[in-house]
């Protein structure tokens, strides 16, 4: 796109300002309309060094009420913990919530044409990157998200005068990083890295567009047109259905629910006998996983009354309070519901050596979000893929994912529920939405065989505990953890 | 994709059985709402030699009504009259309506590997070519059409077995192609080549589905699971809006329309000399682009009453009538207007060696269907960059584009107007809507202007014709087109 790009000719500098003018003002009007129509909006602004990303977006959000935008400058290296999360923790994180704007001054593509230039990357690297960037960016339009990719181009001769100029200067002197002189240096390099990356990322969804920053106000007239046009899209857009993509990863068949025997069952001699030598050893792999940087997911998904909380406590028993964190997952706050379905799990990942557990997750969203009608169809069909999408990028970020269904029978969850509304010390566990959801057992039964049966990827499979006997199911739980622990520090 | 695709397991006879039967049941209840949302469907069904795409569609169509589709077999090579259009034309030619299906068994891929494979493609060719496709589905899906992209997939065991199998009876044998066998001993080859194919054009707008084609039924029903699933969700999308992409072809800088000095004029007895020499010029050239093979596209716009036919005519006049076609183009016809607007103008393009002269032309788009709300806003904004995607394809192959603005001023028009209004032998040339459009004259002036500015690309540029002497504007267009063909014989 860099070789070939074509500007528009710069007006004149009384039609560049007339244009500004109105250019601002329809900016200016339309951040009501983004927050009525609830459009998140993430402008990614990356380009040359002094080529003005800074400035240009100083520039477009002194058109927007401070409550409706944020800037995340991220020039700046990742730091210690953000090198301790997915390479795509930094930028979920940052994305806006519905009616705002979240403007990057660099990002994703900084960071990984960065790495390009400076420490190399195997193609096979390469292209695994670009295809997680891809899903990143189809996830986050697909779910309602305006995003909008500029990247402000400068030639080297311009870019050397300002570098000059810059630095001939002692109050603008420290502008000039070590980076913007390199890339002078090897312009022709660079620009070859940035063109292969504008190419690969190109998406009609999510396009590109190369702006001539070689004059600030040209720049910013630019900028201002096409963010506000992409917003005038955005707004005729109500509740955009996508297509469904053919699965790509490899899948475990699982039994449907109705298959599975829950008549096993321990004694209890056996049980405590076990569950010490486990704990034991669950607690010596932590110190291993600890040492050896894996992070680790484990969650628990499972019908009411089903055990998830005694089987949670059984392995957090074993756990350095100091390397884990149990995350109960409710219904979203207000500023999670604002945002794509996974931020909230994102922004709770473990760091490596740390485990992350998760008392109920992002599977809400093709069970109760289904059923009840909290998103659409599309969205919940959707979700199958993008939480495979999600947890190979955990995967391929070197986690160990556990995935548990615990599973008991209807008549045990009757016999549980009661005996949680007759025992006072218990029947704050028992409400009426457990009853309510209760009634809606056969439905819950096929979006839960559906969801096991298209998302138990060879990566993240999901393992069914039989909970019938709550003894029986904690400790398969406990063997499950430690073998794939096991599995993954011998990998 | 072909490499790491991950099947999901055959089901049960029983169970398979029964889900073909629910999802013939779907796509057979689907044609109808199909036809009042109006969604046209493009199903693309391309594979390995032997895999069964025939039979498919054969199954496929089993469900729909005959009135609501048509199958086009494309796997003989392009015919002579196909050969002397540019590669889209044969595809774009055969689009569906709105409403209704059309199934391709091999089209636009099989056609492209096979070339990749049997002649050789440079990469510069063939990242040419992988833009053009690219641009193709995107235009359809971009304008509400559903395009579903199957891929059949056997093994080479599979396919070896399949191909003795098909020699060894006499009533067969004829089924099995030299392709066939040719893929077969060079499968890997094949393999990698369709490979790198669905990945160069795997979209999130127009995804690929990979087929495991190893049993009929089977693969009935996961195509028939893709088709009904593509088609609810197209049925949800009412008229989307899409980004409008950056310019990316060279653009001429152009004067407004109010800029141009309309005082030029030319004496008779210069104007009848010039006309023969020049008319004696065009005549010469067009034998020797007959000959070249050149093919020529030539479109007139203006204002009513500005002289478009008289400068046709000047034109045609010098040319030999089996060489040329003059287009006139009106409101659109039904079955135009049911399809994407290009539609009717790619099957009207010349054969190389010929010439194609239109009287109005796709420029309608941004100007009387922009300014009457024949389409929506998003549809005229992005249609710019349609056209300069649809002018680019004609020069990448070779064509001659040469495009007149007819211009005069609001007066001379008048004078016009009023002088076919009291002639009675002219009065046929002037109808009420003349006189509409005429009160609309500054939208349209605005609209025009935007018009020229935008797809005045270097390749297909626009020449204004200062009209108000008919002349003089008639010998500027002679000249120009002289001009052109020139160049283009010497190039």
């Amino acid at each position: 796109m860099l070789k070939n790009v074509h500007f528009l000719e710069k007006p004149e500098e009384e039609e560049l300002k007339q244009r500004l003018g109105k250019a601002r003002e329809k900016l200016f009007g339309q951040q009501m309309l983004l927050k009525d129509h609830k459009v998140p909006v993430l402008v990614l602004v990356e380009g040359w060094g002094t080529a003005g990303k800074g400035s240009l977006i100083g520039n477009l959000i002194q058109n927007i009420d401070p409550r409706f935008f944020k800037v995340a400058p991220m020039e700046d290296a990742p730091d210690e913990e953000e090198k301790r999360k997915p390479f795509l923790y930094r930028y979920f994180s940052k994305i806006p919530e519905a009616g705002k704007f979240m403007f990057l001054d660099s990002g994703w593509m900084g960071e990984m044409t960065g790495m390009c230039l400076h420490e190399g990357m195997s193609q096979k690297d390469y292209e695994q990157r670009i295809e997680s960037i891809r899903r990143f960016e189809r996830q986050l339009t697909d779910n309602g998200y305006l995003v909008v990719k500029l990247f402000c181009h400068i030639s080297q001769k311009e870019q050397k005068k300002r570098i000059k100029e810059l630095i001939g200067n002692i109050d603008t002197k420290w502008r000039v990083s070590e980076e913007d002189k390199w890339q002078n240096k090897h312009y022709e390099k660079c620009g070859l890295v940035f063109d292969r990356y504008l190419e690969d990322t190109h998406a009609p969804s999510a396009p590109w567009y190369v702006i001539d920053a070689k004059s600030k106000k040209w720049a910013e007239l630019q900028a201002l047109d096409i963010l506000t046009q992409g917003i005038e899209i955005a707004l005729q857009n109500q509740s955009l259905a996508v297509p469904l993509l053919q699965n790509v990863f490899p899948l475990v068949k699982m039994p449907k629910l109705a298959e599975v025997a829950l008549d096993q069952s321990m004694e209890d001699k056996e049980y405590k006998g076990e569950l010490k030598t486990l704990q034991f050893q669950l607690q010596e792999l932590h110190n291993r996983l600890y040492r050896m940087k894996v992070p680790v997911v484990i969650l628990f998904e499972g019908w009411d009354a089903a055990g998830k909380g005694g089987n949670i406590k059984r392995i957090t028993e074993a756990l350095d309070p100091r390397g884990f964190e149990v995350h109960p997952i409710a219904s979203p706050e207000p500023h999670e519901k604002a945002r794509h379905y996974l931020w909230r799990f994102w922004t709770r990942l473990p760091k490596t050596g740390h485990i992350a557990i998760f008392d109920r997750s992002w599977y809400g969203r093709v069970m109760v979000e289904r059923l009840e009608g909290f998103c659409s169809e599309n969205d919940w069909k959707r979700a199958y893929n993008e939480m495979n999408e999600f947890e190979k990028e955990l995967h391929d970020w070197g986690a160990v994912i556990i995935k548990f269904w615990v599973q008991i029978d209807k008549d045990t969850q009757l016999a549980r529920f009661e005996e949680r509304r007759d025992t006072p010390e218990k029947r704050w566990k028992i409400t009426d939405e457990d009853w309510r959801n209760r009634q809606k057992w056969d439905q819950y039964e096929v979006a839960v065989d559906e969801m096991i049966e298209k998302t138990s990827t060879s990566y993240a499979p999901w393992h069914i505990l039989e909970s019938v006997d709550k003894k029986y199911a904690r400790i398969k739980a406990l063997k499950i953890v430690i073998e794939e622990i096991q599995k993954a520090l011998k990998g």
